[in-house]
């Protein structure tokens, strides 16, 4: 359905507004994404958004044509409103800027099929909606399969991780548990575990990777638990040339996986 | 000098708080680190602050004390204040938090000595100062000489940037110019340009690296401009296995330094 918005204190705007924050997105279990091109990508992927929102003065756009009739072919909601009104839903002041609201997807672990790829990204209690979102576009880029979120991480449906991950929220499965219903779910099936350790660990380019491959990462400030490197079926350390004694999380999992990339193929 | 300051009026509280605004770093050539952990790094790197700031009810610390007595050795100022106006300088509610005022450091290209490392990271036009933090941190654990910022870069001394280093920014050399100057300086002595690229690229892991080596990257959004490419003496790529075309800009410097680094040795 099309309709047209002229009110900032219009439940619907409200309501869009809202999916900003984590809880209003639990309860809705809905989440944005923002921008042509992230939702061209969403798409292309299958994933069409519920509702698209956009700017009634915006400049005329075939890709923005081809979603709308899509959207609406599926009997979705296309919502036209002013450039004020859509700066306050999507945060930005651009009245180009359009925004689309999808229903979040399944995050269960045990739905995942650990065969469909050689590689799997898992990070644990990371914080950054930054990192989550980079480490989504880095899986998207080795052809892992997805990513899997152990414990309190940051939440993978914000704007921020959305953005971050510059499509690849759309393409890489995602999965949300507590570490010891992932390690009993591991160790059900085939899958060895590595982690960047500097505990009797083997230099990261002469390791045994072994499909398939979960490369996991710790929070930014604490990095692993103990018992969780002492868990894994491989510690690998890369060289530390400097002063620090460890990567931003984001790019250690990137590294790490290029190099499972370059041993495994993809 | 040692002082206490209990007024959120005080024109030193305002000094302080201004250097969070690039327009303020830039007129009084100063910029701020927070937290004992930085500034302990920075300490052992051979920086002090010119002036420290910190809680008057805060936990003693081996650290601080260690710090304190060096800056008033060193001539510095030591300010006392209270957790309140603390928050207001640090932007955060942390009754423990430190934070010191350092010296901008020479930032020209000429007075950098090229053949002092293996590997160089150049970015352009780099927007965000997370990447371009955690391009130092990587830099730092590559070994890397320094990061070179090339025309419109976010500030390597923002509260940000800084932070994203953890303290890198004080082993980095640092150094911000034009592509022109750049390339001008470049093509004056021994040095591989190299970039990620899809133009008539070679596979990132069979390239022949030299040193020293310049791995450079570009903007977040529109990557490098083509006149740059054009002028690497190498172009590489690197496996893109899903939709995406392109990695995040600090992960694509990771990935590639590491790469480097395996093959020119530390």
């Amino acid at each position: 359905m099309r309709r047209t918005i002229t009110g900032f204190s219009n439940p619907t705007v409200k309501a869009l507004r809202a999916l900003r924050e984590k809880k209003h997105r639990k309860a809705a279990q809905r989440f944005l994404a923002e921008g042509l091109r992230l939702l061209t990508d969403a798409r292309e992927c299958g994933h069409l958004p519920e509702t698209l929102v956009m700017a009634t003065g915006r400049d005329p756009h075939p890709l923005l044509d081809a979603l709308e009739s899509e959207v609406l072919a599926a009997g979705g909601d296309v919502i036209e409103t002013d450039a004020e009104i859509l700066a306050k839903i999507t945060g930005k002041d651009n009245p180009q800027a359009v925004a689309g609201v999808f229903a979040e997807f399944d995050t269960t672990l045990t739905t995942l099929d650990r065969n469909s790829a050689k590689i799997w990204l898992v990070a644990q209690a990371l914080r950054d909606p930054g990192n989550l979102g980079t480490m989504l576009r880095t899986g998207d880029a080795v052809g892992a399969g997805g990513l899997i979120l152990l414990d309190d991480c940051a939440d993978p449906f914000s704007v921020e991780a959305v953005r971050a991950s510059m499509g690849a929220v759309f393409t890489q499965r995602i999965a949300q548990t507590r570490w010891e219903d992932f390690i009993a779910w591991l160790r059900r099936g085939e899958g060895q575990l590595v982690a960047a350790s500097l505990r009797d660990a083997l230099p990261y380019r002469e390791a045994p990777y072994a499909a398939p491959c979960f490369v996991m990462v710790g929070n930014e400030s604490r990095g692993l638990p103990e018992a969780y490197e002492l868990a894994c079926d491989l510690r690998v350390t890369m060289p530390m040339k400097g002063r620090a004694d460890s990567l931003n999380a984001a790019v250690a999992a990137a590294v790490l996986a290029y190099e499972v990339l370059a041993k495994l193929g993809g």
